[in-house]
């Protein structure tokens, strides 16, 4: 069975996955030049869909893409009518990339970006299964605030994790974790919630956002300072957040376990059940 | 006119440039997942073809993609004879991919690499123009060892060096000159050539590795240290390396000047000479 979405979006028109193609002149292609972002459609609405867009928007500013995101949503429309996923719960992906141009590395000047979107059906399980992590150095740029295609370092560093058998890789920068390879990671001690500030460091996940605005309303403390490595065993609990994986429970860390079986912290519980909620809104 | 190659060849076929597409599902768009090279014919014979065949079968390894570069010289073959320049100066660049699979962070399985490879015509200066630099932080990641097509990083940085009228940024990691966005940088104080280590940080370029051998028949001595951008001005001399830019003497980082109109240094010119003789042989 193919794991391809059915359609493609590809620069105005609905494509068969299998003749979705681009020219190998697309610096999507040749030099990583684009960003992306992945969002969900849950109960026919899309979660948190403004957030996403207003990201998608802030990252093209970064890099200087001239693309208005305000486009998008009807591209949105036309690909989950033609995917028949109007009404399903799905995952979006969205990527834009600068365009086509003869290889050089300065902007070229005039370039129409490409834009490609997909959607497939996609269950999210109510609460993920608690996972684990593994640490490895943050080899990634100092620009990690855009989400870029470029993302060899992500997906290496994603790899190094799945090979151990580990769901996520938690990247350390200067001793002091950052996040993982495709989630922001909290910490909990004492009641108190820990993340890696969103500065160059970390992409400012969506749902690091709602996971802070949800310990606002749960009068739950949350600091944004960077945990360092060697801390990480005297942490009570840690989750991953993220688009797709939600709010992940981590059971083990390297060979550190938080928990017994498949356990799962008070503070952690607290939040997920909360991220539930506002799911099922 | 078409700055285009005239043809490409994409995965066993030689293609017009405008035919050549690859799937939106390559991990080259999705993930700058790939690596590349750059080398030119010269007098009917590749410039240092084997170092540059050398370093992108490292660069496969490194990133774990399966490739054997000993196929490579037939289909250098067969692009030069489609593109009519078999006998002719030409730039010719390669680009493998991990190839076409459903997004997903890690490696896929038993993916075919996608392999990519154009030539064009390309008349190089027997001197290049001395260049003017401007400095910025380095940005990157600390794998530049690796040839990657994730290049936003790099090209992010020559965009700002040609808004302002340079033709390369000199990137400062640490307070120390690292490289350029897509050459090497060498200085000279009291005859001595300083160039950056090659260690993670830059990437070990093959006109880099050219200089330094000349340097040992010239008896010139080069050390492997980087320059603090404080001490940029106390620096002689200073030039770029790379397989297109040759040795480019610089004339001015930001607002420093070197010398005065197209004036170059002994040693950078000496460099130059015994370069020239090396490409004419």
């Amino acid at each position: 069975m193919s794991n391809y979405p059915k359609k493609v979006y590809l620069n105005g028109e609905i494509i068969d996955h299998k003749d979705a193609k681009i020219s190998v002149f697309d610096r999507g292609f040749l030099f990583g030049d684009g960003v992306y972002e992945v969002m969900l459609q849950m109960n026919q609405n899309f979660f948190f869909g403004k957030e996403h867009l207003e990201r998608l928007s802030n990252c093209l500013q970064k890099v200087y893409i001239n693309f208005d995101v305000s486009t998008l949503p009807n591209k949105i429309h036309r690909i989950l009518e033609a995917s028949d996923l109007k009404k399903k719960d799905c995952l979006i992906y969205i990527q834009i990339t600068r365009g086509v141009a003869p290889r050089k590395h300065a902007f070229p000047n005039n370039t129409q970006p490409t834009v490609m979107l997909y959607a497939f059906p996609f269950e999210l399980p109510d609460i993920n299964n608690p996972v684990k992590v593994v640490t490895m150095p943050d080899h990634r740029w100092h620009r990690c605030d855009i989400k870029m295609i470029s993302l060899l370092g992500n997906i290496m560093a994603n790899d190094h994790a799945v090979t151990q058998g580990a769901y996520e890789a938690a990247l350390i920068r200067n001793g002091k974790v950052t996040e993982a390879s495709h989630c922001n990671i909290f910490f909990v001690k004492d009641g108190i919630l820990y993340t890696h500030p969103a500065d160059e460091h970390i992409l400012d996940g969506v749902t690091r956002q709602i996971v802070m605005r949800l310990c606002k309303d749960l009068d739950i403390e949350v600091r944004e300072e960077a945990i360092h490595e060697n801390d990480i065993v005297k942490m009570d609990e840690a989750f991953l957040t993220g688009t797709t994986s939600q709010i992940a429970s981590i059971r083990q860390i390297d060979d550190h376990s938080f928990y017994q079986n498949n356990e799962v912290g008070p503070v952690t519980k607290k939040l997920q059940e909360a991220f539930l909620e506002l799911k099922n809104k």
